[in-house]
């Protein structure tokens, strides 16, 4: 199994895919992934550069196209596909975009893409996520930062690690902040710990942006340049180092 | 038909249910509702005082009743009631607590409370919600800023105004505090303007802290010192003041 699982698509004041291109570059050279095949998941881009669907998704691949095209990548949005299964199936890799997880995840279940996307990945087809496309890579989509804009047939995602991501997981703000905004209301760290209470059995993940999760099999190697924060229930949260590899249970490789 | 949909219990720096306790407490003599028989359903409390189920809801009871004490008001729990439909039927007002609204709608459903509460409301009995406590008297529980941490059997919830309400409504950050935290993503208008456009026959009120809801069978009052912002697909954006009067469709009365 080969993935790449990245926060955020773009940092803050910088351009569109900065950060992340010549990571994802890496990462499809190391799995010998030639530059075409590469069938694109937009479903999560509701609103792409103003557009109502379904001309968000047209926006949304030309964007995520034009911020590759320096790499030699071709990628393909699946929505042009009418058998979307055989898109998949006939796929040599796959990318899954940012933006509303609730929307994504109700077009993969309507798609019926669960089972064919997480056969092609674990049959060794390289995936690549950010944002929302990071967070349906975990068991269930319940660790997401969005707005629930749509009901989703299911919360099930495609299950391929064993923990859930909070990606652009944010420490709580500093003080002088909240004096500013003088806005009440939990952390990140809070909202998580009411997860962990009602799913005491899994491990979170908060992944701080502009880092990534590099999966080769079932090691883990946590990329860019911030410590990840991995949390479970009823034990103090950890800190992990930028280029730290570990297995799915977090324990150092 | 009487509701008072309040944003947040509690404004920020302040003490719990400072700002809102005396709306409460004029809204219910209003109503002419004695201070007994108000039940509270305390579902959206899932970590509570940092304890987890079910001991969260008696903190939560307490603290609300605490809060609310000095008003004369005695409330009940429905955690404490074996048949909680009949807590509901019997109940002389009904009043729902913020935080976690997926805990709080799946808790809903599984205990078969929508008909109740819904009937009960209609036909006369007050009912009193603070953040996720009024995004429940809303058609569906799609416009929650709140994390999915568990699947609720259905997002529908009580479905008593024709609107749905984003409690905690924010305004985008100015330039100072994005350059402070570095943390790119969409504003509270960006997730909304994603809701309507995959919803677009509905309206969306961004109801802003310190601020509320008082519905009087089809006129609503905004109560609170700020105002609401009032969103529409494909049309821009209406501020109404405080102390204005409208109808479900936000005419004015």
């Amino acid at each position: 199994m080969r993935m790449l699982l990245i926060s955020n698509s773009t940092n803050y004041k910088e351009p569109y895919m900065q950060w992340c291109a010549p990571l994802i570059g890496g990462f499809l050279k190391q799995a010998k992934t030639a530059g075409d095949g590469i069938i694109f998941i937009p479903y999560a881009g509701v609103k792409i550069g103003g557009k109502d669907l379904p001309a968000s998704y047209d926006v949304y691949e030309e964007r995520v196209k034009t911020a590759l095209a320096p790499l030699g990548l071709e990628i393909k949005s699946i929505h042009h596909f009418g058998d979307p299964v055989k898109a998949v199936n006939e796929a040599k890799a796959i990318m899954v975009g940012g933006g509303n997880t609730f929307h994504l995840v109700s077009e993969i279940h309507k798609n019926k893409l669960i089972e064919p996307v997480r056969r092609k990945i674990m049959e060794g087809a390289p995936y690549i996520g950010w944002s929302a496309g990071s967070n349906v890579a975990c068991p269930r989509l319940c660790t997401t930062n969005d707005m629930p804009i749509v009901m989703p047939e299911s919360f099930k995602c495609f299950d391929l690690i064993p923990f859930q991501i909070n990606p652009h997981f944010t420490d709580p703000y500093p003080q002088e902040i909240n004096d500013a905004l003088r806005h009440g209301g939990e952390s990140r760290q809070d909202r998580i710990d009411e997860f962990l209470t009602v799913n005491p059995q899994i491990t979170v993940a908060g992944l701080r942006e502009a880092s990534a999760l590099w999966v080769e099999d079932c090691a883990v190697t946590l990329k860019g340049s911030r410590d990840m924060r991995v949390m479970r229930h009823g034990k103090p949260a950890v800190e992990i180092k930028p280029e730290s590899k570990f297995d799915f249970a977090f324990q150092k490789k």
